[in-house]
């Protein structure tokens, strides 16, 4: 992800076209995330930051919805991929109207694991998701063009389309170590 | 520092001019490390990860040492700063001589909180390093040319000159997470 953020310079049209293929190669695939970052929160739904590009140009979010759990309309003035890799997420889509106007309620789909759906300022940046299974939680994996829990960004009211500041953070105060290579190149000089 | 990475290209001599300034400004202050970086182990010297840069180019590791630990006479094959932040290390600086001859030992010195050392192949990259205060643990942040747990190196044998291959690892499963900003941008949202 990083080669191709540097490749692709600021084109977010490619971004998104080849990142939603790794994207949806990774959450294919649902045998390496620690248990800790996909662990539900009782009250709401959960975002892990995974990892963060060192000039924050991109991160990499698990999000954890448990049963009945939802988040806000929100937006995220970034391009965003959002892959589903366990149980089931219901995306409804948004068109702000203007303060004091009802938001305009779009398309809404359903995505199963390996699905990856895109947002963006340019293709539709207002959106709301749910878990759509009703005994289990869910679990997607999400890149983001920013360190997304440190962008300053909305949450609406879609009956009143009152606009409100929203940064999100994130849940967890430690990453994964996906950097201790040390067993395999072990192994290697072995061979 | 993946600015100074990437503007220096391959210029160790430059990396490491600027860096060890840096590194230095890092370890003049010890308000920052989580207590989980910094706890010894009560058998051995520990390594913990802080941060490693994505394509691998470098990382950042904390080094904690208890009373009467020290590392095993090692090289390390890429460019490598050690700043001390708390205690004080004792650094002993070796060559080797060939297979089957014991190594000479070069200078000695102790680093107190705020002084960085600089190893590599160029400028020797051979030494020891110990806790040089008898009661009290010392932790050092440590910058390499590489994802240094990951990296086949070397320990060597003092008096026989026996080299026999060495890949440290890390101590931590979990990083620290530097990326959360979230309190601070909703503070300058309400400014
Ligand atoms: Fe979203
Ligand atoms: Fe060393
Ligand atoms: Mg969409």
């Amino acid at each position: 992800m990083t080669r191709l953020i540097e490749s692709a310079g600021g084109d977010e049209a490619r971004i998104l076209e080849e990142g939603q293929k790794r994207l949806s190669a990774l959450v294919c695939h649902d045998d390496w995330l620690p248990e800790e970052f996909a662990r539900p929160h009782p009250d709401h739904y959960q975002q892990y930051l995974l990892y963060c590009d060192p000039l924050e140009r991109f991160s990499v979010v698990s999000f954890v919805w448990g049963p009945g759990q939802t988040t806000p309309v929100h937006d995220h003035t970034v391009w965003g991929m959002v892959g589903v890799m366990r149980g089931a997420e219901l995306c409804t889509e948004y068109a702000w109207q203007g303060q004091g106007r009802p938001l305009m309620a779009g398309r809404q789909h359903v995505l199963k694991p390996g699905e990856v759906d895109l947002v963006s300022p340019r293709i539709g940046d207002v959106h709301q998701v749910s878990n759509a299974v009703p005994h289990l939680p869910s679990v997607s994996i999400h890149v983001y063009g920013a360190n997304i829990g440190a962008v300053a960004r909305h949450v609406y009211s879609p009956e009143t389309g009152e606009v409100k500041p929203f940064v999100s953070g994130y849940a967890n105060a430690a990453l994964p170590n996906i950097w201790d290579r040390s067993a395999e190149v072990r192994a290697s000089l072995a061979a």
